[in-house]
């Protein structure tokens, strides 16, 4: 079982009505920073301010009429949450959400703004699962996974379609792993589009575990990660640690401190906003422990949803 | 005495090799709050972080070589201060600076950066100017005024020409007016291209002197105003008032809550970073004093200059 460039192609004619293509910046400071030609595929712009849009899209159109009339389901307090309600609110069907029931108002308000039905629960991954399959027993929702889903990481796998089309002749592209939805898109459609590419996946050193599960060739979960970088706490799954284990070249890890700075370079200096998440991939480029000098490097900024009346550096 | 496009456009060729195209954006969340289809020229992304860079650069470039050597001088304490030290550090000249003694840390560091030479004085307009003569009676250097000065006026033009490359078929453009510098290069730039396009210069309801200029029909200075947009605060010129008086259609004025509403919405949906200066120009199309129901609204985003450890709502 795995994701095919036929199925990113599918995808990315499915998702094109629904998402934005988001622009690709350059800085000079950063390439004065950095020693590399840096190109930044900003899906902080994309819509819910996340990559994830593009996964739900593509799982929600990929659905048959008759799938479809019976809505989809997800547990997730994040990103993906607010993904799905907005993904299935512009087919028309119903979008029934499991949260922990500590999930910070703004999210909530997010995913019920998106008229996502939500069903809170105790914050374990125990009673979400569990809430999640009462939900399914009585709707027959389909359940969309927000990373060990094919349909899932064929609509991430977009975002490097429309990178290499804006610049084709990369040499590396640098991607945040969590989960890994993200990084097995991203690695499919590159290294299947464009020989000889390098596909990096970039972790916090505090939630190394996908790290850790190429090193020693077995999935390590990530048990109570710290990190700043809160949409990179989750464990690979097995969909996406196969992909990982055939097309990426390499994970590296990056500190907190590298991932505050790049953070907030980032800020000043491109003007852009990024959540901490985003700045993992930056944050490998400033500390320099894969040299990179003089490559031509593309980085998925994967999304930019920042409390702003609480920045981590103040 | 005024600007033509000419001017303009022989600007855009001699700055071209040193400036950045800066990106022109779009965002659903904005137009359906608006209920204009608005485009967003990024000049956040500037370098120096602002639009400022444009005009400062032209009048560098413009220069003899006999003139060149002398070098050039101002006195500012913002963005033109940082703008005119990189234009003269590229052309390899020295940029004197004269700076009042309370300018932040971040300023007086931001123009040592890029080269150039400061002489601080006490903080009035009276005590800048004589310290600028006395520079300039013992450099030669030139003098380069932030806003009332045709080729600073022309580089700025510079900035609605790429504008209106992108998106030619723009209905009105919005323009913040502080000296009246930007107002004056965009208003020429535009109509002179665009038969039908409307020019409209956003003003802080706390600093509202271009707006009762143009009113009056005769310049009213700006006396100790009290606004967040601290890069509007300047009075206009004898050059920019006349040119603002042919060319601009109407000066709208935005009240500060509306400035930093505006701010934040595009901080939170746009995910890119603007000061509150910039945010004059959105809050013009926010707070709806005129309808620009249905239009095709460019938007001039001026800088991005703000410190991210004092942000206004926090």
């Amino acid at each position: 079982m795995t994701v095919t460039l036929d199925e990113i192609r599918q995808a990315a004619g499915r998702i094109h009505p629904y998402i934005h293509r988001t622009p690709v910046l350059t800085n000079e400071s950063l390439n004065t920073k950095t020693g590399a030609q840096v190109f930044l595929k900003c899906e902080n712009m994309q819509k819910v301010g996340a990559f994830k849009f593009r996964g739900a899209c593509n799982a929600v159109f990929s659905l048959t009429e008759e799938e479809a009339t019976r809505g989809v389901c997800t547990h997730s307090s994040g990103n993906h949450a607010q993904a799905l309600a907005l993904a299935a609110k512009m087919r028309g069907i119903p979008a029934y959400i499991v949260m922990p029931e500590n999930a910070p108002s703004v999210k909530r308000n997010a995913v019920a703004g998106y008229g996502g039905q939500i069903t809170f629960c105790a914050p374990t991954l125990e009673a979400r699962e569990a809430t999640l399959k009462q939900i399914y027993q009585r709707t027959g929702a389909n359940v969309v996974h927000p990373y060990n889903d094919e349909r899932v990481i064929a609509g991430q796998g977009t975002t490097t379609l429309e990178l290499l089309e804006d610049v084709p002749d990369l040499d590396v592209i640098l991607a945040p792993v969590g989960g890994g939805g993200l990084l097995s898109g991203t690695s499919i459609a590159a290294t299947e589009t464009k020989k000889g590419i390098r596909i990096i996946g970039c972790e916090p050193e505090m939630a190394d575990d996908a790290y850790r599960s190429v090193q020693s060739g077995t999935i390590v979960p990530s048990i109570n990660p710290k990190t700043i970088a809160d949409g990179l706490l989750t464990s690979l799954g097995s969909l996406t640690f196969q992909i990982i284990q055939e097309h990426v070249a390499q994970i590296v890890t990056v500190s907190e401190e590298g991932i505050l700075e790049a953070m907030k370079f980032i800020w000043e200096r491109a003007k852009i906003i990024i959540e901490p998440s985003a700045a993992v991939a930056v944050g490998v480029l400033w500390e320099k422990k894969i040299d990179l000098t003089g490559s031509k490097v593309g980085v998925i900024l994967s999304g930019g949803n920042v409390d702003l009346d609480k920045l981590p550096w103040t």
